[in-house]
């Protein structure tokens, strides 16, 4: 260990006073810091209420594309956590942002052809984009035989879509991977909500959304585009949605590999690890660790110590 | 271009009777060879007959998993080929043979998971495995909170999955997805009928078995054992079916990076490309070649001109 491993801030209230002070911006990670599955960890309102009454803005940023911010506040309201749909910043809206405000794609050819649940949908909509795919559920059935033919021949697609846009679709099937693999053969951008490999659920992992995606690169040689954590195409969005200031912004998680990489490469003033998801003490430690934190608690409500 | 580029035998009668004469077995790779898609190309089943009538064995290697050897054999019928089921190796049946007779897993942990249609099945029942998955319409629905539950408590699963074959599923789904990986991360082997990425139809390209299997590779990070074109296990599979003496044996198909390369890799007397299909000239004199043919012809009835 060198002196890059972080400072652990549980039981020592001058440091977690010291460290609330550096920042003025906290982006938190929702699953493995706030909850699991379904089950809030004991004190997290109480310390998210501590970090607004000492003036921070709280965010949320989540990978998670199958719910719209809308729906997402939803969610933390359900689950005891006061929020407003300014205060989340998901996948998918990260998405729907860097189409329309980064792309810029001339009309017509500004479809989006989709691979995901309506929440993908839905922050589209919000940015005006225009889209096909996605729940629509005449994609829902087998292939058919003038499906292969339609789909060679060019006369089933929409010759206005610029952009095919992956995150995680729970009806994904061979016929909808068939038509996005055609627009991507016919020049459509590639972008994915985010590339997760795994889903966490029940205390188990599932496909992610990055294992939806991935058969269209294995088809195509290409990666799409990530608009998710660790993508820094995220934490541009981020910045410029909230203008916040880098070096007084501190990213809250659970992954090295997603949370915290997200915020070192953003260079964000300050990372703090949580012991309450998947990566643990040994993973920074080790040699090959993708990031390390800056700081790390056992669990987020150990900030409560901090001095009133 | 080095010495090692391949002969031309088109319009060579001389050179086509001394190709001819230094094999037994000739194993011939289909699409592209024998036919494009449904169209049968000129002079294809006299010149098999030509080789049959000089005692050459033709065997047809396919790897198409979704027809049984039966199956398969019911097409080259209806493509005007003359051939038997003995003459027939697809990846399924190469699969199902690995499995019974190589890998011999004691019962009753001898089940296979399969991703892919009756054409697995359809080989696995003649080698006597057990199998389940599959065509099962039981898994041919949506994902529900009580499958996300009953997979990761593995209430779902059956305890006697000891293998997962993935194949051309056209079926794939989150569910089925979803089973596969808890059976790999539950020890079970990986197999796969082949990794072909994408799979031709149309005169267009659709997803390939490979890019049914590639999200298990993605969760897992595990790569399957191939059955197929070019995996050596097939060849090996082929030699002790056929008892073939690979001196005098010669591959004949349209990819550099399936056919040719099976061939090249299995140590074969020799390779014969043709230039009906996917690879051209210049794809194996280009420097990044996968495999360079010993012989190539237009196309396969060019060896008609054969000295009677």
């Amino acid at each position: 260990m060198g002196s890059s491993q972080p400072t652990h801030l549980t039981g020592d209230s001058a440091a977690i006073n010291e460290f609330i002070d550096k920042f003025d911006v906290f982006l938190f990670d929702c699953d493995g810091v706030l909850w699991s599955g379904d089950h809030l960890f004991e004190g997290v309102p109480e310390t998210l209420e501590l970090l607004r009454s000492r003036g921070k803005r709280v965010v949320f940023v989540t990978n998670n594309s199958t719910k719209s911010r809308e729906d997402y506040q939803k969610k933390l309201d359900k689950m005891g956590i006061a929020s407003s749909v300014e205060d989340i910043f998901g996948s998918a809206y990260s998405s729907a942002i860097y189409i329309s405000r980064i792309m810029k794609l001339p009309a017509p050819r500004n479809k989006v052809f989709v691979l995901g649940e309506a929440g993908i949908e839905a922050e589209l909509r919000t940015e005006n984009v225009p889209c096909i795919g996605g729940t629509d559920p005449a994609l829902r059935r087998d292939m058919t035989p003038e499906d292969f033919a339609g789909l060679a021949d060019g006369s089933m697609l929409d010759p206005d879509v610029g952009v095919v846009l992956a995150g995680l679709d729970l009806h994904i099937n061979y016929l909808k991977l068939s038509v996005a693999f055609q627009y991507l053969q016919k020049g459509a951008k590639f972008l994915a909500t985010n590339t997760d490999s795994t889903l966490p659920n029940s205390h188990a992992f599932f496909p992610g959304a990055g294992s939806i995606s991935i058969p269209l690169v294995n088809m195509t040689g290409q990666q799409p585009l990530a608009l998710g954590k660790p993508s820094q195409a995220m934490m541009d969005a981020i910045e410029g949605k909230f203008q916040l200031d880098r070096a007084r912004t501190c990213m809250v998680g659970d992954r090295l590999n997603t949370d915290i990489q997200f915020g070192v490469e953003g260079k964000l003033g300050g990372t703090l690890a949580v012991l309450t998801g998947v990566s643990k003490k040994a993973d920074w430690e080790a040699a090959d660790a993708p990031a390390v934190p800056a700081y790390y608690v056992d669990k987020l409500s150990d900030l409560r110590a901090a001095q009133q």
